[in-house]
């Protein structure tokens, strides 16, 4: 997608000092600028970039007076920074809204409805008596089982994977290769050391605004629903157990793993690779840092935990400290000891 | 799919007390019945919710005898915890056993034999020479490379893969996105710096009654065959690198990551995010908790294991419980060599 | 694909003993070689399988004199682990760079461009505006977005995930699964604690002879490029956070983590399940354990690692020594305090 100089500031509310034709498909850092490009400039510091950006255009503030020629054309607003932020969120708008459409081969199971304006890539498979909103786009190899509803503006991504009946919110992100409703990890030991599969039967249910990351997956509930609720972004990898749920506008980091029947609160953020452990309760508001391990429920909400298990963080900083020096802790303990023996020598 | 109430008491050895010709279409938790689901009563302490369920039938025990008037159709059997199972598992057979028949477009490469009752969905691949036996349920977008061998019964779900020449026996259960039989990971140093790959030629086998979950990798041996045994269960997001071998019954969480030529025995369970060295041994019956990591063999069998790395469990717990009073324990040694010190001089 | 004996000998510079044109269509270790195996034997040790092999050949030293009867053929060479090495490497490079050819439905978008000797596997799908060197090799299901660039002799197999604008090397290996390009986790926190999505405009930028992992996931730049330099290899389920960059010839275990904007140097080697916080430095030639943490910038380049947060190698491994023997270690304390008090009063 091209645009010219004049249709960005129109978009941002800028004025153009250069060609209003002149034309950009692209957007870069200043220090990374090449024709066809645009670009800002926000922090004084990067001044001197200006000067030499291959940029086609250069976002600047209202009030910069240049102390150099500058080859770029300029688009002057209020707050450089807002005005490009403005335009990224229009270009990526876009570039993800842009598709539109129904490639072929694909396919589509009987008694299954698809919204107005949505966008069916080549080799994705819609199943039976599916109903999906308008302006859904379903990027090509998506597998979207049977019975399973989807609402508006959602993306699915290439080769993401959701089993019969799960439900998707409005504006959810599903990235490349997540699986959403997969069996859940229940097996049944046996007298004679086998183990009998539980059968799983319940869903996946998806709020508005969640975002999935790439293979991150999501088993469905033994019975009832896995459920993620409205604004919760989880991170690429990210392991949810069946009959999990987690709250509004939790952030996860990637490769979290949550065991089965594991409740999380609102508001929580888990850095990388944390685990929790099954039917463990995370109070609203938790913050908790990477690696940490959760084997039982944390109850005071907005406290920050570290550790594997976890501890209130500063205590674990503490202790990780004497962790550092525990060969030294040891050999003055071993001094001590030779020093009261001789003391009761004496 | 719908049963009527007289089919489901058929199926579960009970009587209906109510419509037979009633159908449902779902299995509910009984505080969740909607019309159109059954449910169950076995424990005393949900009663009350067989009087306000909204389900169209609820399975109760033979001698139940109810305080108050109910709406829904009951389902009179010996157990109904038992029955109910009994229903979730043919419900849940007939879920994944119900589809057959070709989706075009597939792909079925020359020299490939495919049993009766199978499935294969839209966009699935089946490369060269391949046998797959009977009843084999190939969702849409799976891979299947060239001479690969599938047992009867076995289930591959939407987008797993299975590289060439990998042998999968009967019954087993491949969720989505499951990769099996890519290269191990294997690179020999060179003197420059680089690395060299090393060829990546033998396979992975899959014993009969296998489950391996959503984007779980399982790595194709440098040459022989990496190898899971008879029944055992792995989890999504699991790694097992090249030349590994799992034993019989074995049951591993999400996360869990094997290095290469590593043997774990039977009957072994590992809770997320264990790791374990490349060509250690771990021994039959192991149990090992989340986080763990095992660097070096493990020679007792039906041993619990903890920590990072894994010390028998209850003196892990015992190291981690001083662990959170370290602070605390450095100042007793601080103030105990001040008080030597004290007493010397005296 | 079959072999003739000859054909192998003139392979490798060896003479046969036996039947020249006795054919092989597999490589196994000499323990379990079968009819139409080749195997070798190097190691005087294994010398007893030699003679009770069902191989159809062995590849044997110049010099070997056999003190029993051996039913397999014999190819003999000056070094037979150097000749069976490069019979691998003959065989590995026939196996994945044999097939070429388009097989349909497959999909190429406007304006593409694919060079010789490809392989486009049926339900591929490459978007528009792509170019594709020779000897590419795409299997099927394999997804490549809008102006993607992908050097010459680069795999891509069954399933993996290039999204719109990344641009991958030459002689690149692209696991199943691998998804390259998806986007960062960028989410800004608004003052009603609800997140807004940071929009994700870069792209992966994959050097020369870069392997990728099965399931493995490198998310694109928020702007520029999040980048992997020539000749590194990552494993599968590795996770690659948005404006990383790599190192050449580093090497990353299974599972290992790195979060957004780190910088990761040269020559590094890093264990499975590691991982590494946000805009981290990692100096050139640094060594990582298996499940270690790095919180903070390595500034000392070729050093070994671990611990979480990690120490150096040594100093972690005796503070570990301790923390085994904390119990003990608090119980000496605990008699010292006693002790001391006894003194004390005395």
């Amino acid at each position: 997608m091209k645009f010219s100089l004049q249709q960005i500031a129109d978009l941002i509310g800028g004025i153009v000092e250069g060609d209003t034709s002149a034309e950009v498909w692209d957007v870069a850092k200043i220090e990374e600028g090449k024709p066809g490009s645009i670009s800002f400039l926000s922090n004084p510091k990067y001044e001197p970039e200006v000067y030499r950006t291959e940029a086609t255009a250069v976002v600047v503030a209202k009030d910069f007076t240049p102390s150099q020629p500058i080859s770029a054309s300029l688009i002057r607003v209020e707050d450089p920074y807002v005005g490009f932020t403005q335009l990224l969120e229009a270009y990526a708008q876009q570039k993800s809204m842009a598709v539109s459409g129904i490639e072929e081969p694909s396919f589509l199971g009987e008694g299954s409805q698809v919204g107005d304006g949505h966008y069916r890539g080549a080799f994705s498979y819609i199943g039976k008596h599916c109903t999906i909103g308008n302006n859904v786009k379903i990027y090509p190899q998506a597998y979207i089982g049977d019975n399973v509803h989807i609402g508006d503006n959602t993306i699915i991504y290439s080769g993401a994977k959701i089993y019969a009946d799960c439900v998707i919110g409005a504006r959810c992100v599903l990235h490349a290769g997540a699986v959403i409703g997969s069996d859940g990890f229940g097996f049944a030991p046996q007298k004679d050391g086998t183990y009998k599969t539980i059968p799983q039967l319940g869903n996946v249910v998806l709020e508005d605004d969640v975002s999935v990351g790439a293979n991150t997956t999501i088993d469905c509930a033994t019975l009832g629903s896995t459920l993620v609720k409205q604004g919760t972004k989880l991170d690429n990898l990210v392991q949810v157990g069946h009959n999990v749920e987690i709250g509004k506008h939790t952030v996860m980091a990637a490769q979290v793993g949550i065991a089965g029947s594991a409740t999380i609160g609102d508001q929580c953020m888990f850095g990388g690779q944390v685990g929790v452990g099954g039917h463990i309760t995370v109070a609203n508001g938790s913050k908790v840092g990477a690696q940490a391990a959760i084997p039982n429920d944390v109850k005071e909400e907005n406290k920050n935990w570290l550790g594997s298990p976890i501890q209130p963080m500063r205590e674990n900083i503490k202790s990780l400290m004497v962790f550092k020096s525990l060969p030294d802790l040891s050999k003055r303990v071993k001094q001590l000891e030779q020093k009261v023996l001789t003391l009761r020598d004496s």
